[in-house]
């Protein structure tokens, strides 16, 4: 283990980090709160801190999968760790736990929230759980290695640990360039919708904090009831981004390029609005008589569906009253995911299609044992190495849904709310059913319930293996 | 597709479930009931339908993998379709789909039931319903393999259809040698199981039904209250069969031809006792307050481990009132199952096993890129076919399993009852949660979802391929 460039990296995450802060600094400059000063007085602690870890250089570059992954790891840890101290130093979140819960929900963006009243909140400090999210939606080291120029052959291996889907690719051959053009996207897009939604009427705060939720697929709001006292109008705006932030941004490389043909043939993206398509279908139809209008359901059950799916986790409405077939769809939602490459959390679109071709394959060559054909993924024949990962990934994700979900039981509250807790913090979504409903929240947790669902939602948004190969004492050693 | 093999063993399939029927005829005569005439007339018509069909011989013998699937999901349909007529003609069960479902949950060794009193049932009829689960424990093909000589090189097909677990081996070369062993140990233990509750005291209706349901890990009572009036001797015979039952049968063999040392090294069943110890000491201390001794606590939580990983699906108590945690245990268990190549259902012990193992493999060659470590089982590498082949049928599994809870959503229940309802009878357990706990029953469903759980319980039993190949359009191709 290569610990002198672990240290050096996670030098370079904490200044990042204070760079970070400058945002709910300067809200808190504009509205004139003292909470600000906490946000002044951790950055200048993540900056020396920074400092300090990056004072000496690492001699040796040399960089493994392993190191990526427990530096991807650590990382977030740190961020949150370190991200956390300002709710707690301005009085926002007094307990430590709360707070930690708060900014992993943030950084992974979950948008699970401990908190019972979000209105009575500072706006810095709303600030910055929203702009957590937009920091985490992309991914902190992608950020880092699109403008930071780092030597040797580590960066692919920080760009694996930390980019979501079963195969990460290079848009172009350079990493450093890829990180560039990805999170250029990514600025663009958001910029669009911040846009829209002024021209929407709707005030710059509000505007600002959505769309940084949207843009990582987070979540969390500024209002008590998220996004239901929007007009109709704002309303379909972030459905409709939400679900764009949920496309594999290799599509949006794709129109970049002006590549047309090969955008229109993304088959991952293509399932994604299929599945989309029908799940609202279902949704208005079963909610139809719930609401004043076919419209006014086909609006909420849109919203919510591409909330749920890109695992963004806004609300419109209590879903939590529709009938079970429509709860049934949306917790089925949580579990897929949003497409791979995206900022979304889940399974993965991607993940689940490659699957269901397995099965495809299997009564095929159960009628015809000699069939030798290959399942084709986007136009390409699936590697059976990529095949083999995604089957690894589902086990260890059922395993630590399932031990997840008894520990979670020990509180003693029902088992949808044990169920779906699990499944909105471990899928990145943040809402659940019952008491973390769309109206409820994670307050009433115990500690113990707290830690393992911050790891939960950790092991979501790093895909499980960079934050379990930090449990797994063969890490650690030198050889 | 070879048609007329398959009408051939389908026709000795039906003289075998006249012979079957003969034990509710006796059981009818014995208490003098006039219900039993429906079963001598059914046993009639089996036997003339069955002799029609295998009046004519088949020409061509072979029988590939394809037919043997096809075949056992046929057979195992027409044994069904059959067997639920006397509940009809007997006025026992007056609607042909709840008959079909009482049945197909007989068969499978489900346990799960559509009566509300089964106490108001005739004797017969209670009979046939646990001699089902008798004969679909170790399976009717498996049985017509042992008594029946076939040609040709069909048997293994058969068998690895029937028999349930990721790697289906011969005990001896003969595959009708082997089905005879099967069968003999099945007897076997089953007897001494009869005369211990016999010793016991309790009457012999009652031994003869619960210890079918014991053996078959079935789990229809006699009783409405299930086995809660029992004495506790007798509930502690009961769990100490149930999990015996639940033991892969290879393990009986090493006893039986004297390898003690093979016996014991078997690593599913070592496994498998470890899971119902742990669950059982985590459930007593959990309801230790809601008995009056924590020996009643032990017995209760043995009772219902056993019974439920095992799939019986027997209960002593009310356990939807235990705490969150407990129910999650046992919710979990369902999932697991037993041992491969025991009666019982669910994924099977040796599955999860194996797929943990893939976890830890992972983490090794994260950390060890180059290692070439293979995954160890009973001694023995598991092989990459293995591997796929669990892979795959897990995915199935957990599509099923997800578009049924989706379509049982429809009726309306609770999110519990509906996850539940689908667990129970895709791993041929018996009783769920809440509306189908333990003391409640299916019933209520609409004549849709009865039909979806027929189909998972006979997907759960036959371990999904053989039933989902008859959906597959190709199979029915002739080349």
């Amino acid at each position: 283990m290569n610990y002198s460039i672990i240290r050096y990296i996670i030098g370079w995450v904490l200044n990042f980090e204070a760079c970070f802060m400058v945002v709910p600094c300067v809200t808190a400059v504009i509205y004139g709160e003292r909470e600000g000063l906490a946000f002044a007085a951790v950055m200048v602690a993540c900056l020396v801190l920074g400092m300090l870890l990056i004072a000496r250089k690492p001699k040796n570059h040399t960089f493994y999968l392993k190191e990526g992954f427990v530096t991807v790891s650590l990382s977030w840890l740190v961020l949150s760790l370190m991200g956390a101290l300002p709710f707690v130093l301005n009085g926002d979140i007094p307990s430590y736990t709360d707070a930690m819960f708060e900014i992993i929900s943030g950084f992974t963006t979950t948008g699970s929230s401990i908190l019972t009243e979000v209105e009575g909140l500072a706006r810095c400090s709303l600030m910055w759980r929203s702009f957590t999210h937009w920091v985490g939606g992309m991914g902190v080291l992608v950020f880092i290695l699109a403008v930071l120029p780092m030597a040797g052959g580590s960066n692919m291996n920080l760009m694996k640990a930390e980019s979501p889907g079963p195969q990460v690719g290079k848009l172009v051959p350079k990493v450093r360039r890829t990180a560039m053009i990805l999170y250029g996207m990514y600025v663009f897009i958001t910029a669009v919708q911040i846009v829209l939604l002024l021209v929407s009427g709707m005030p710059l705060f509000d505007t600002l904090t959505i769309t940084f939720g949207t843009a990582g697929t987070g979540g969390f709001a500024v209002l008590n009831d998220s996004c239901a006292s929007y007009t109709s109008v704002q309303q379909v705006i972030i459905t409709v981004f939400m679900i764009l932030f949920g496309i594999n941004f290799n599509a949006y490389y794709f129109l970049f390029i002006k590549k047309w043909k090969q955008f229109l043939k993304c088959e991952e993206m293509r399932w994604y609005l299929i599945i989309i398509g029908v799940a609202t279908a279902i949704i208005t139809v079963n909610t139809v008589g719930m609401f004043s209008s076919a419209a006014e359901a086909l609006r909420h059950a849109a919203f919510q569906v591409g909330s749920i799916i890109t695992t963004t986790g806004y609300v419109t409405t209590n879903y939590d009253l529709w009938p079970p077939l429509s709860r049934g769809i949306l917790v089925t939602l949580m579990f897929i995911g949003a497409c791979a490459g995206s900022t979304g959390g889940g399974i993965k679109v991607s993940r689940i299609v490659i699957l269901a071709k397995t099965i495809r394959k299997e009564l095929q060559s159960l009628v015809h044992p000699r069939s030798i054909e290959k399942i084709k993924f986007e136009g390409h024949p699936v590697e059976h190495e990529t095949l083999r990962s995604i089957n690894v990934f589902l086990i260890t994700y059922l395993m630590i849904f399932t031990a997840s979900v008894l520990i979670v039981s020990l509180d003693g509250f029902d088992l949808v709310t044990n169920f779906t807790a699990v499944a909105t913090t471990l899928n990145n979504v943040g809402p659940g059913l019952e008491v973390v409903g769309a109206t409820g929240n994670f307050s009433a947790f115990s500690a113990l319930s707290k830690y393992v669902l911050m790891f939960d939602m950790l092991a979501g948004r790093l895909e499980i293996f960079p934050v379990l190969l930090c449990f797994y004492p063969r890490t650690w050693k030198k050889f």
